[in-house]
């Protein structure tokens, strides 16, 4: 057999693919400003969400490797920010308390992921174009 | 003249507004993020369009309290980012070197804010819905 000739690669082992050769479509982030320095952006909103998935403020900010300080003071503001509270905490009970979005939370993350959306299709196409500009592609 | 009556105020001077009286309308940012790192947010344009406007990164830096290194180090940062530069320096001549967009940055400059605008416009109705629910309203 010639040298320059390999065996068969098996087919279970992929060739792992370098960093650069993977083309995602682009993502679009909203930020809110409304002034007076009250800001909503992806990192409170994914917050929130995760507090609705582990049903605590620390958990939600363990799994963003925010201190307990730091999530408890971006819920703060987000409770603060808006007319209604966002989260809900219940102290006591075994294991210690419990947090939960309310109805207007639960409809914040709504609102925001939707406006996400509608922009990321609005830009849709300039988006793309962007990435065919890339120096990557 | 009872006292409660004021005399008119001379048209010329207005009352300042306090802050929080201040409801401005909702302001959307976008942030693109293209995978492998690489994006593009309101700092890098806002730099481009002072560099145009400026002829100069050290100038644009400076109006945005940025010192040269970090904004020569975004500069950098979008020309390897696209396959074409989108700022162009030219060096010498009498009061140091000039920086300018390229067609392409100018166009990078445009559909970015195009895409906010197109943003802000799909997003209107939940942004003013949420602009209602703030506390300060």
């Amino acid at each position: 057999m010639p040298k320059t000739l390999r065996p068969p690669r098996p087919k279970s082992v992929r060739t792992p693919r370098r960093k650069t050769d993977v083309v995602k479509a682009p993502r679009l982030t909203l930020r809110i400003d409304f002034g007076s320095g009250e800001a909503l952006g992806p990192g409170k909103i994914r917050l929130l969400e995760l507090i609705a998935e582990h049903g605590s403020i620390s958990a939600a900010g363990r799994t963003m490797d925010m201190s307990y300080r730091r999530a408890w003071l971006l819920v703060d503001n987000v409770n603060t920010m808006f007319a209604e509270p966002a989260v809900v905490t219940k102290t006591g009970g075994a294991g210690g308390g419990t947090a939960e979005l309310t109805p207007f939370g639960q409809s914040l993350v709504r609102a925001y992921r939707s406006m996400e959306r509608k922009a990321a299709t609005a830009a849709l196409r300039q988006l793309s174009a962007l990435q065919k500009s890339l120096s990557r592609v």
